[in-house]
């Protein structure tokens, strides 16, 4: 297989990196837009450009992408423009996620664009026991990057995303309540047996890179990601840059004690906004009030569609402590816009009323005047910011990726 | 006196504005070492000195300023080093802080340093009478720019420091409880009587500002400033700037809905912070549960201090929700150090042990390893901070100082 060695990055200097951000992140773009966007002289830009077109990562030929009108610049009638795009399969990436349930592997190119898709159950969820799945997981992804029909960029390094409190520089997870873990040295264990760069982050935290460089962030100066299932997750983007929390934890949404206190949350916390707002919580409330303890979390959906009184109030609830706790949120760091994504999602017509009212009722003053909008969203994506972790390492000359 | 048209600052791009930013902030400090932490060519960098030392802003002469080990380099013996450091005189500013009962004015120099404070009751809150007084107290701080004996530099203009939601773009006061003002148009009035420009921001995002500067965030990668006192607010500094919400609130601390949802804030919501945990609230529940109409806060401190069960249960459930309010914070954003301050930190020995132990309770993982740091904390500080707003905005060229 062909790995990272075969494709260091030529990025001499911190403008260079910047260059080739943009074009990564905001291309199709012309050479004099770069310029002006980051300051640097159009001498800066032509010389940081040149080696990247050179190796291969960078292009300024028309490629199959459309142009929109994001980045363009009126040029004159005749003039050429030759605006620049990465190559997207000057290299290849693979992003996994990890659930107790499922492990869902992606491969993706350069721009985060998914090629492939792999799903894996897990039957077990000790840390060795998932890590080998893992590794077999990557190995079948590593094999349809081999595909003669449609060949692949060389595979730089792989992505994994866990919830739960990841130290991201040493490649730790230290605490996944969800997964049962603690303290496991994921990066090495997974990089030992692959031979390759792994770059492990907090899932949520993953997911706001995606965002940040493909996707909301592009156009937003601020914004908020979040997630809403099992768990609860916020990632932030603010000042420029995804919030990683100084000792690695941050955006813990769903362990804000807005919750009544006599409720003892996975993490062993009390009042924290998942004992009432996971799929799990509602689940338990509804078979509690109803009396149904071998209703499954589908079940319980359709009970509330069907206006069952108990199982519309465990949703009221999860709506209610979710919109108190984007109220805390918006009021604290005041973001843009936020994006409600998630496995819950689907759903959210259930409490989608309460959580609004709680977020009226408790953002403060021009905070609440922040775009709430909804996405829709797979288990893929969690692994496409899997992958998006490890474009921004490899970009930034950063470990395990750096130069 | 001599107003701002008589000192622009001679900064023609944005590498200008990062050298004498870094002179500011870290000198003295040798072109050298600017070079190195900025990443600029030293030609780069002694060619945005020049203009700044002709113009007398900036000196590489030895300065009455001991030289300490922060921003040293080593360079070996009898070659000269020249640390390059701000002239502190070479502007004056003003800072006022608003309260309901009193107004406090300090002017500055250059580095933020206080040189005069005078203070002035409030009788009437109305805007038109707060802002009649804020010009007398300005206009009496601007004589003393005029000592023969103590000559300052030229005003450069005038910070106003606000509690609440201040658009300090249009430098217009949205919404003060405190003050019982709304849109209040204050830059453009209180500027249009003294013909200094002026820069109305948010209290506690004003000594955040100051913080950042010439403060703890000389050296702290990231840092919370929490105020207790009449409200409990929140300035941060995340990603290498100070958070100030896309539509110009963050930090609302006080106004997380993490009190009993039966309490009504002043602000209007229910279940804020501030509702158990502002000075006025613990002042209410003492008198409330010891059945003592007349007691003042003072009183209400002496009795809890001489172990008096009522007015120690209110300090209690103070401390328990500040906690919780730490930890909800930490948990979003993560930061490396929080500086706790405010008037209300004096009696902070009241409420510390619940505060901590609230805090030890809910902060999730890693997050709870933030240093917390005391800091006692005047009033003339909330008027530095709003002069080093001005400065700023000077240094930046933003408005209302733009070049």
């Amino acid at each position: 297989m062909p790995l990272r060695p075969n494709r260091p990055l030529p990025l001499a200097t911190p403008a260079g990196v910047e260059v080739l951000t943009r074009i990564l992140t905001q291309g199709p773009i012309p050479r004099v837009e770069i310029a002006r966007r980051t300051g640097l002289s159009q001498a800066a830009v032509t010389k940081a450009v040149a080696p990247l077109i050179e190796a291969g990562f960078v292009t300024d030929q028309p490629v199959a992408v459309p142009v929109d009108d994001v980045g363009r610049v009126e040029l004159g009638i005749g003039r050429p423009v030759s605006p620049l795009t990465v190559v997207p399969d000057s290299i290849s990436v693979i992003g996994l996620k990890v659930t107790p349930t499922d492990l869902i592997g992606v491969t993706t190119d350069f721009r985060a664009g998914i090629r492939a898709v792999r799903h894996q159950q897990v039957t077990d969820t000790s840390a060795e026991s998932v890590i080998k799945r893992l590794a077999e997981l990557a190995k079948e992804l590593i094999e349809t990057l081999d595909d003669p029909a449609d060949p692949a960029g060389p595979l730089i390094g792989i992505g994994v995303a866990v919830s739960g409190d990841v130290d991201a520089l040493h490649g730790v997870v230290r605490d996944s309540p969800f997964m049962g873990w603690r303290d496991v040295p994921l990066a090495a264990l997974l990089s030992e047996q692959l031979k390759v760069p792994v770059v492990v982050s907090n899932d949520v935290r993953a997911l706001t890179v995606a965002e940040h460089w493909f996707g909301v962030g592009v156009d937003a100066d601020s914004f908020a990601v979040v997630t809403i299932g099992s768990g609860v997750g916020c990632g932030l983007y603010i000042n420029g840059e995804v919030v990683s929390g100084a000792h690695g934890v941050s955006g813990e949404l769903g362990h804000l004690p807005l919750a009544p206190g006599e409720l003892v949350c996975t993490c062993g916390r009390r009042g924290c906004v998942e004992t009432v707002a996971s799929s799990d919580a509602i689940l338990a409330r509804v078979r509690e009030t109803t009396g149904q303890p071998d209703l499954d979390l589908s079940g319980a959906i359709e009970l509330a569609h069907d206006g069952d009184e108990h199982a519309r109030e465990a949703f009221d609830r999860a709506g209610e402590v979710i919109g108190s706790a984007l109220a805390a949120m918006v009021n604290l760091v005041g973001p843009e816009l936020v994006v409600i994504a998630g496995e819950g999602v689907a759903d959210y017509d259930l409490y989608d009323q309460r959580m609004r009212q709680a977020f009226a009722d408790h953002a403060f003053g021009a905070a609440g005047d922040c775009r709430l909008m909804l996405r829709s969203h797979t288990f893929d994506d969690w692994a496409r910011g899997a992958a998006a972790t490890v474009i921004r390492s490899y970009v930034r000359g950063e470990p395990p990726l750096t130069r």
